[in-house]
Parts: C-alpha cells; sequence; structure tokens
C-alpha cells in the first residue's frame, strides 16, 4: 500500500528560499501568520494527511460510491476522516474569522490542499467544491445569504457543489436549459437535469448547498441569459438550521474511469425552490469566480498525481533489483543492482522530478499572487491580479499535462507491476485523467491564454511576465555556471513575444488561427515559465551551497535537476513552436468528409 | 456502446496500393492467396469482428474474470465467441496444412489479428498467446512434440501460454529461480511460481500448453543457465488426448488497470511433469522465436487501440454540437456547430488519423518483411531478417507510444464523457497502457535497437534503411509538391546517421552513453520512419488523383495528414535529437541521495 508523505522540505524551499512567504505575510500584517505557527501547520498537515487521508486512498478506489434510492454513500472510513477534517480546522483555514475562519493566507492553504490532495484526491474535492461555493457566495451573496450559508459551509457542516453542466453542453453554458420560474415570494422554482456534479450527494454533512446557472424564461439567449441560484439539498428553517426537504434528488452515479471515491452526481431539480445569487443573468459572471480559483485548484491536481507518483516510483527503483548496471556491478553482494542504476529509469525518475518541483514553483509564485491580490496595496494588487489572469490557464493546462505524463512515467517504472492496482500507480493515472479535461479542458485553457489574456490584453499581460524573465536573464548572463542557461532562456523569452505577434498578425485575417495556435502556445509557455522557475531555483541553490550549507545533497539535487531540465526537457519547446507556426491550414484545409 | 468496423478501405489501400502484398503472394507461389480469397478473408474478418466480438469488448471489461478454486471463468460470452473464431478457421490462417492449418501468409495473419484485437484486445490475448506457443513449439520441438501439440494448438482445441516472469525478476531473466529435475523418464519435475502469465488458466479450451522457462539443478548462473519446458495443464494421454491433471495451478489472478477479460495469472509449479523443448541451456533462445512475433503484436496494439478510439472519437466529434466555428454559424440550423469545426478538435483529430495510418504502413511492411524472410529467395531472406531486427523494437516502442497518445487524446475529444466508462474512450486508455510496458519494456526495446541492432552491426542494419530512405528522398526532390518534405526528410535522414556515430563514439568511452540515449534515439527513429511512409503514401495518393481517381476525398485525406504530419508532429524529432545529445552526464551526475 503506497503511502503519501508531504515533501515538507521541497514545499519550504518555495516558501521559504525562493518567495519568502512568511515574509510576506509579516508585510501584509497577517499577524497571525507568523513562522512558528506556519511551521506548525505544515507539520500537522503533514501527519493528518499521512494518517488519515493516505491510508484511504487505495480503499475508497476499490469500494468507490454506492447509490440506493437517491443516497449516496461514501466509501469506509471517509466520513470518518471528513469530520477529523473539520473539527482540526483544515477547511477553515483561509476562510473570515467573521464566520469562524482563521483568516489565514490563501498561500498556505494551498499548501495544505496539496497535502490533501496529494495524499487523497477524492477525498480533497468535497471540501474543494465547498470552497468554490462558499468564495461565490461571499462574492456575490447578500449579507443574509453569507450569514446563513458561510456559517455553515466555513466549519463544513454544510458542503457545496458547482452545478453547470447538463447532458448537451459542457463547455457551451450558453445552451444551458435548466430553468428558473420566479415566485411571488421572491424565490425562484428550478427544474433540469445537472450532470458531472462533483460531491453532488453523499454522506458527509448535514446539508448540500447547490449553485445552480438556470435561466429565467424571458432570458436572452446565450450566456447572457443565465443567472445564478443557490438550491440546498435541505432548505434553512427560520433559525438557519436543516429544515424541509427541497425537490431535488442525484438520480445516479457515474461509473469512471478514476477519482471513485468522489460522487459524480446527476442531479434532477424537480420545481426546487433556488434563491438567486447576484444579479438576474449575470450568473456566468458569480461562476467565473469560482473558476480561476478552481482553475489552481485543478492545475495542483497535476502536481498532487505527480508527486505521490514520484514518492513510489522513487522507493521503487531504489529497491527493486534488476540487471547490473552497465559500469559494473553497483551492489555486488546482491543478485542484481537496484534499477536507478539505470539511466532511462534515471531519465523517468528526473523528468518527474522537474515537473513535479517546477509545477510547485509555479503553483506557489500563483497562490502567492493571490495574496497580494487580497493583502497588498492596490497598485500591487492590481498588478497581482494580471499576473493571475496570465499564469491562470498556465497553472491549470501545463501543470496538468505534466502531471499527466509524470503519472505515466512512475507507472512505467514499475513495469508489469504499474499495471497492478494493489501498487498504486496506475491509480495515480486514472486520477490524473481527469485533469485536463474538466474545469475547462486544457483546448479550453489555451484558448483562454492565448486568446484572451494574450492577444486580447494587446500582448500586456505577457509583456509583464517575458520583462521579469528578460531581467532575471540580464542578471545572471554573466554567471560562469548559469550563463548559457540564461542565454537559451532570453532566447526563448524573445521568441515568445515574437511567436505571439506573428499569430496576432495571422489572427487579424483568420480568426481561426487563434484556435489552430493555442494548445501548442501553452504548452511553448509553460516550458519558458518553467525554464524561468528552475533558474531561479539553482541561483537559489547554488548561493546556499556557496555560503556553506550542509544541506549538500538537497542542493545539488536541484542543480543537477535544473540542468537536466534544460538539457532534456526544454527542448520541446522549440518543437511546440514549429508546430504552432504551420497556422490553421494545416488543420483546416481537410474537409470533414476526407477524416 | 461504442462499435468498431474494420477500416478495409484504409487496409486496401496499405496493402495493395502501397506495398502491392497480394502480387508477393503471387510471386511466392502462394496459390490459395489470391486476391478473390483475400478480399473474402478480409470482408468476413470485418463482419465477424464487429458482429461477435465488438458486442464483448465493454461487457467483457466490465465483468472481467472470476477465479474460484484455481478454476478461471472468462466474462459472458467470451467461451462461445472463442468456439466460432476457430471453427471460422480464423485461429489457423497462418499454421501449417500439416497440422490443419490454412498456409496464409503472416502479414495477411497480421491484418486479421488486428481485426480481432481492435475489436476486442482482451479476447485476441488468448489465441494471441497460443500462436506464440505453437511457433515456439514449431520451431525448437522435436517432430512427436509437433505431432501431439501442433495438431491440438493448430485448431485452438488446445490454448498455449509463455511462463517467463517471476515475482522478483521480469526483464532480468537471468534471476529466475524455477526448478527443473530430470526424471529417469526423460520428463522433468518442474517446481515454482510464474506471475503475470497471460491467459494462464481459462474455460476456453480443454487444455493449456504452458511453455515454462526453469533451471536444471547444476545449470550455470544467468541467462546460459535456462531450459525451456513443455508443461500442460492435462498430460496427454497416449493417443495424444487429454489425460491426468499435471501438478500445476492457478493460485490467483491480478486485478489490473485494464485488459481486465485477459485473466492475468500466478501460475504455481509444484513437481509439475514437464518436457524439454530444444538444447538444454537454450531455453531463452527459444524464447526469443516467440518473442520477435510478439513484439510485432504488441506494437499492433497501439495500432489497434488508436484505432478504435479514432473511431468513436471522429463520431462524437460529427455529432457533438458545443460552440459556433470562430468563422461563423457552420451548422446555423442548429443549437451549436459539431466540435469538428474547431480547430483544436482537429490537431487531435489528426494527430490521431496521422500516427494510426503511419503504423499501419510500417507494421504491414514490416509483416511483409515476415512474409518475405518465410518464402523470398535466399538472400532476399537474409535481407529480409536484417530489416525485421531493425525494425521489431521500433514497431513494438513507437506504435505502443504513439498509440497510447491516441487513445490519450480520443479520450479528450470526448471531453467530460471522454472519463465515463460508458463511453469505451477511457477503457481503450487503459487496454493500451500496458502495450509499452510488457513484452520488454519500451526502454527495453529502445536498447535493443540502439545497442544490439544499430551499434551491435556496426550500423550496418541502420544504414540498409536510410539507404531505402535516401532513394525515396532522391526520386522525389525534384518534385514540385513533395520536393520540400523530401528535403526536410534528407537532412532527418543524414541526422539520424550522425547521431549514430556520436553516441556510438562516445559509448566506447563509457557504456552508458547507450542507455541514456537509447529512449530517445528510438523515438527520432520512429518518427524518421513515419516520415518515410507519409512520403510514400503521399505519392500514391497524388499518382491516384492524378490519375483521375473518383475517390477524392480518401486521396486528399492522405495529402492533408502528410502534410500535418510533416508539419506539426514531426518537428519533435528534433526535441528528441538534442535531448539524446545531453548524454549520460545528463542522468548519471545526480547521486541516488539527490533524488
Amino acid at each position: 500500500m503506497p503511502e503519501y508523505n508531504a515533501p515538507l522540505r521541497d514545499m519550504r524551499f518555495v516558501m521559504d528560499e525562493l518567495l519568502d512567504m512568511t515574509g510576506s505575510y509579516a508585510a501584509y500584517g497577517l499577524e497571525d501568520a507568523t513562522p512558528d505557527l506556519v511551521s506548525a501547520i505544515l507539520e500537522e498537515g503533514a501527519k493528518f494527511t499521512n494518517q488519515v487521508l493516505s491510508p484511504l486512498n487505495r480503499t475508497g478506489d476499490e469500494e468507490g460510491c454506492h447509490i440506493e434510492n437517491g443516497v449516496v454513500t461514501t466509501p469506509k472510513g471517509f466520513k470518518e476522516a471528513y469530520q477529523a477534517y473539520c473539527e482540526n480546522g483544515w477547511g477553515s483555514m483561509t476562510a473570515s474569522p467573521e464566520y469562524g475562519g482563521q483568516g489565514l493566507p490563501s498561500s498556505l492553504g494551498l499548501i495544505i490542499a496539496e497535502m490533501v490532495a496529494s495524499a487523497n484526491y477524492s477525498f480533497s474535492m468535497y471540501p474543494g467544491l465547498s470552497h468554490g461555493c462558499a468564495a461565490a457566495i461571499a462574492a456575490h451573496g447578500t449579507q443574509e445569504q453569507k450569514d446563513l450559508y458561510l456559517s455553515k459551509l466555513t466549519p463544513g457542516t454544510w458542503t457545496g457543489t458547482m452545478c453547470l453542466t447538463e447532458p448537451h453542453c459542457g463547455t457551451d453554458l450558453g445552451l444551458v436549459k435548466t430553468r428558473a420560474v420566479p415566485q411571488a415570494d421572491g424565490t425562484y422554482k428550478v427544474t433540469g437535469t445537472k450532470i458531472f456534479i462533483s460531491c453532488g450527494e453523499h454522506d458527509m454533512s448535514e446539508n448540500i448547498v447547490h449553485l445552480v446557472l438556470a435561466k429565467l424564461p424571458d432570458a436572452p439567449a446565450g450566456t447572457k441569459g443565465i443567472s445564478l441560484f443557490i438550491v440546498p439539498k435541505f432548505l434553512p428553517d427560520a433559525n438557519g438550521e436543516v429544515g424541509e426537504r427541497n425537490s431535488l434528488v442525484c438520480g445516479s452515479i457515474e461509473h469512471k474511469m478514476g477519482i471513485k471515491a468522489s460522487a459524480t452526481c446527476v442531479m434532477n431539480f424537480d420545481d426546487a425552490t433556488g434563491f438567486l445569487i447576484g444579479d438576474i443573468n449575470k450568473g456566468l459572471n458569480c461562476m467565473f469566480t469560482m473558476m480561476n480559483h478552481a482553475r489552481l485548484g485543478t492545475g495542483m491536481q497535476g502536481l498532487c498525481h505527480g508527486e505521490a507518483s514520484y514518492q513510489s516510483a522513487l522507493a521503487y527503483a531504489k529497491d527493486r533489483l534488476q540487471m547490473r548496471s552497465l559500469k559494473g556491478p553497483a551492489a555486488p553482494e546482491k543478485a542484481a543492482d537496484p534499477i536507478i542504476v539505470h539511466p532511462d529509469v534515471r531519465r523517468m525518475l528526473l523528468t518527474m522530478k522537474a515537473f513535479n518541483e517546477g509545477n510547485r514553483a509555479l503553483a506557489y509564485y500563483t497562490a502567492s499572487l493571490l495574496d497580494q491580490a487580497h493583502y497588498a496595496s492596490e497598485e500591487a494588487r492590481a498588478d497581482a491580479e494580471a499576473q493571475l489572469a496570465f499564469l491562470t490557464p498556465i497553472c491549470k493546462a501545463f501543470m496538468t499535462d505534466t502531471g499527466l505524463e509524470a503519472t505515466l512515467l512512475g507507472q512505467q517504472v514499475f513495469g508489469g507491476h504499474g499495471f497492478i492496482r494493489e501498487w498504486g500507480q496506475e491509480q495515480q493515472v486514472r486520477d490524473c485523467r481527469i485533469a485536463p479535461i474538466y474545469e475547462g479542458t486544457n483546448g479550453i485553457q489555451a484558448l483562454d491564454l492565448l486568446g484572451r489574456k494574450v492577444l486580447g490584453s494587446q500582448g500586456k499581460l505577457l509583456k509583464a511576465f517575458t520583462k521579469q524573465v528578460h531581467l532575471l536573464c540580464k542578471e545572471v548572463e554573466g554567471n560562469a555556471a548559469f550563463g548559457e542557461y540564461a542565454k537559451k532562456l532570453a532566447q526563448l523569452n524573445a521568441q515568445w513575444g515574437e511567436l505571439t505577434t506573428s499569430v496576432g498578425m495571422k489572427a487579424m485575417q483568420n480568426p481561426e488561427e487563434v484556435g489552430a495556435a493555442a494548445v501548442d502556445y501553452l504548452a511553448f509557455s509553460g516550458y519558458v515559465v518553467h525554464a524561468y522557475f528552475w533558474l531561479k531555483m539553482a541561483l537559489v541553490a547554488q548561493a546556499k551551497l556557496e555560503a556553506g550549507s550542509t544541506e549538500v545533497d538537497f542542493y545539488k539535487g536541484k542543480l543537477a535537476t535544473q540542468a537536466f531540465f534544460y538539457q532534456r526537457l526544454l527542448p520541446r519547446a522549440q518543437a511546440h513552436a514549429e508546430a504552432l507556426t504551420a497556422g490553421a491550414s494545416s488543420l483546416m484545409d481537410i474537409a470533414v468528409e476526407q477524416f
């Protein structure tokens, strides 16, 4: 049974040595988030996720969820684990103290969420969806709605969902058919079928607060006619406690490839009582509040599975004996050498390590922008918002694509055992596989990056980032150890701008050029972003070694991984650049009948 | 429920227009394999696989195999389907008429095997393993063994297995612990545990013939001390019919990620009676007879899942309505446009199409080399053997890596529905995932290609192929439509030689250079091989169009896919070249403790 151990050392490296997060907390006046408290939280989080959540990961996958007459039961142990999770306050860390939250910064919340999700992704979805629901209510709800729902969602007594997708529409929410008919008392009667509703029904909480996209009878067509409604499973009574059962039911749960302990529900609303949240016909805006946060969270899924898979693969590679090193026996006392002596096993492990640690740097940096957008001065906030807009689709798509690649490699390291369920590696692949699909497919993320964010800002959002890269390269260009890497990065950074201009020019003639370039453009961007963070991390490691740190292995590992990334993974950026340069004709000239 | 339809038109394109297989059959004097018979076989194969095997693919996955007291039951319908398969003679097509086979060429057998495996991969493993077993007995058995076992294996009355792997050894067969003790009567008592035995126990056939690798008590250490034994489940009686039960039992079956309808067994041999096949201590050589064939077959698995996934994804992309074309509504009468209008959906479909059809060309070409090695003149045979040695690891690894990529894309086209079991796309991924792992991991294939085949022949095997590529490029260089593509191919072809020389030189100093370069070298090779076949296919298509063919869509589709491959996939070759040029230090400098 594989076991997850939170990689505290690497987490601290990014938090403290790369980003100085606790320094920022102090600068933001977050007096509670002292270094001591942060350390204690991380230590406790590591313990909780290792001892309580990790052991339920395999069993949860094997058992899955059950449904009987609309009642969904989660796998054995999940309910108790969720209770412990709530009692320990893990779910309320970043929530407002006004509703019982601890008011801790988002970045710290993200790191705990990483531990929870790495230990047991299916479990993490239940509180994860609640956070999104609470965030939307906090941003768009009336004071009464906030008082009522946030006081229940914050401690986790109630959980929440997002109900967007319908059988005929996922990406294209303008096609939503669910109807909301206004009633004399100001409420609405909501009727329709929603599918793929994560945690739509389960046995963990007293009540479930559904946020449902629906259309008023006279709503304009398309996305401009969508409104958002709070539709609780049980209607709150006069005291804000669980009251009458609402008329909605879970019709069935999906049989899926992975994340089997997370109930994916078909939800049938049949004249269910709903409460409008936000303005009429502005429902999609309210949902986007949740989606940006959710997209970073989904990006994290790539890191979480990649990390869990790496931990198992590394342990296996040190333990499994097979063949001799080509240089002669490395462990002559044993029947064969551990497979970590073989170059190709190392190639696989290093690819995983490079992607995971690059993703961690990217994700924590992005989460620190969430803090900045929340706590910093006005100008700094606007800057953070702009960077968040730019980096969020990269986090979502690049972290999940590379995370999936990492899990596939982690499975490959195990050979035939990687295909067998009990070893756990194949579950990492199955669970991870949904991440490039949901929360906006990675194709949609790429359109968002190139079309809306980069070209939509006339390149401004891109330039803000490439300027940072440029400054780093300038700083490093004379450096004996890293000058060549900085040169490579500077070249790609310049090319990034050129590719953007070139696609932008072509797109003025033909709007399909954006769609034809987007996925390769995002991948190119992802490799450059990773290259930027890897160079920064290597500089930190080098400085520590020069300062005489005793953690020689840790820092030398960073340097070796940075070199590996530049030499063996970064060349892929050029393949993506060439592919996207082929333009729309390479995709659109072929007629449908010619496929 | 997804349904497989054999892509007869594309199969015929490769068979007839690219390779003129039936012309070869005539030249080899295979009088039975007339064009009419070949057509009839293909038509019937398409019908059988669509009507009988395809419907059992999803149900077989859902039900899986069962074990009770060592008795394994296959999913509902499998036993009957196997009976029909045998009665129709599908299993005996390529077997010798001496034992009831039809004596048809291997290449035709491969194409029928493609249909069977695309419709239902798990099912295809039962006859697939039997073929391997029969091939080893045909090559290395005594006349008596051949008479006895081939007369049962050919009609499929008995099935066969290959028992190599043990709990502590897969790749490294030198570590085998299973013992074979000689008896006074010339038989052996075989004792040991074998794992991952595909079709090791089931309810489809009267008897199961296990080929077991084991060591004699006084055998030399390592691979030079391994012998091969026939160990039947039931010992043949005096009439060659099922007799006394042998002392071996299936201890358990594995719970796997995919190919769930194929029983993967732990086989316990406890003083089981075995019969030596081939020479003492030469067991591995005998097994290699089976393995070369099996490796091409496993390569086919990439094509089969890729093709099945493509068929479903294409149908879905034409049917699913979501968003409008960026150029304005393509289907204004509908609520939205079919997603095949979107550039990125086309990118995914074209990637699948390019890999699948490139793989089909490569595989059929390789299979035609099997015919050549069997039927042609002596010199031509040697040439075919040399090419087979070179192409087999490329088929196994590149076809399965690209096949897995294709299935992942086919799942992505479906969006959220791709993650749901009933749509079948996620099963294609799960079933395909084993292909890069078993029959020698793709890492091992890469070592075989670069180390044993290319460097081991001082580049001779490579040069035989690059010469073919060179001649093609020469022929095309002045062509208005394809001259530029030929130039690109010629450049990569030259680089192939240079990379080989460079790695070869470095390997003389450091043997780890081969292992460090191998996987990227194989990928580079695969892209060049595909580029070669795509240029050839495009030339055929162009000629047909110029000759006024009415199949305009079919041939234009070939041309568009060739252009797509060169513009958007082939650039990856350069990334692999750069990665492998980094050399062993990029992998070996990092200490184990620094991971």
